[in-house]
């Protein structure tokens, strides 16, 4: 939890906060980015049910744009113009962790979502309720895990040379992703502030990427990767 | 229309015909295959504005899966099993129209749907109710055709060169389309049956073809291209 909890009374970032809006515009291109992302791994599905799954989470990654969306343009901004900043760092990301294996790509659509996850609700908890009931709406869980569970689990159990590999890549993941997620912040001042508004200071900010941390051990584990 | 319109009182196919299972299953692997090549074909997009249009789509292609899969699943069929005989002439349609330019993934889009849509709705005027109810739901617009209409009838305009070549690339998802339909009739009896019973008979399946391509030349006029 942040500085402002989620049982807090007064949230410490009104729903004008001119971080807001990149929050919101970051989330956008996140979802538009993580469709592709899932519908070009999926080529390397060896089953229909594989594909399917994760077209499936594509398909809710896109109702969860259109829900930023509609916000955004309520908010008086073009989607596209706000999300114009975030395409290259997202993109950065993808490539930097384009996998090369089903398995991968698999362990990348869930652990790879949780780790996004897991940072913007730790911030939704410090928005006005108006804004974190739309964080918290778009990152609802895109379903299906338990296919990836499943298929990632009997995998690492069978061999222990393939359990080390994806235990190698989980760890890539959340490395790259931390590194982005600085790259991003860097970039853009406002955001920065709402983030360190809502971690409470920049100590928060350290404890925050430890629960994170923590989360995306516990999500390994999960997978049998542990 | 076929032999039995909409507005006839009895349908001439029952929800329990055979053909009906094999009806859902091919408007499901439609939408599989709709969703991946959408998603492919938005990598030659220019811009975010058509990449985020396709990614909609393909989106919406999801959601109409969803609602075929719970009817498949419910009528006790497993829909990957009743899905498979449908795989191959579907990928074949999608490989034998590979669109080579942004603007033929965008007709393809368009056209390619629109085909698909004219015929399972005069199929959809023969049947039962609650089966008809299904398969008009499923081919409700994925929307954003004012997407592709802009930007194709821009660029007809502006290229007698751009405007000839797209309109040999709409016959050929015409022929196409009809040609691999013919094939998966060929391969599926009950759903041949049913197709010739929405008809009336083998005649009313030529004026079924007759009528989807007068459907489609106003379709390409939409686009300009006429």
């Amino acid at each position: 939890m942040g500085a402002n909890s989620s049982d807090s009374l007064t949230p410490a970032i009104a729903a004008d906060h001119p971080g807001v809006g990149e929050l919101f515009a970051v989330l956008a291109y996140g979802e538009i980015s993580a469709f592709y992302r899932l519908a070009e791994d999926a080529r390397m599905s060896p089953t229909l049910q594989g594909r399917v799954a994760l077209a499936r989470m594509a398909g809710a990654e896109m109702q969860h744009f259109e829900t930023l969306e509609t916000t955004i343009t309520a908010r008086g901004h073009d989607v596209y113009e706000a999300m114009a900043p975030f395409v290259t760092p997202l993109d950065d990301f993808h490539s930097a962790t384009h996998p090369s294996t089903w398995l991968e790509a698999l362990v990348k659509a869930h652990v790879g979502d949780g780790i996004a996850a897991d940072f913007y609700r730790e911030i939704a908890d410090s928005l006005d309720p108006s804004v974190a009931d739309v964080v918290r709406e778009v990152l609802a869980e895109t379903g299906h895990s338990e296919f990836v569970v499943h298929e990632v689990s009997a995998a690492v159990a069978s061999s222990t040379q393939v359990k080390d590999r994806l235990m190698l890549w989980g760890r890539r993941l959340l490395g790259e992703a931390i590194t982005q997620a600085q790259y991003v912040m860097a970039q853009r001042e406002a955001l920065t502030e709402l983030v360190i508004t809502a971690s409470g200071d920049l100590n928060g900010i350290a404890a925050l990427f430890d629960r994170m941390q923590e989360r995306h051990a516990e999500r390994m584990a999960v997978l049998g990767l542990v």
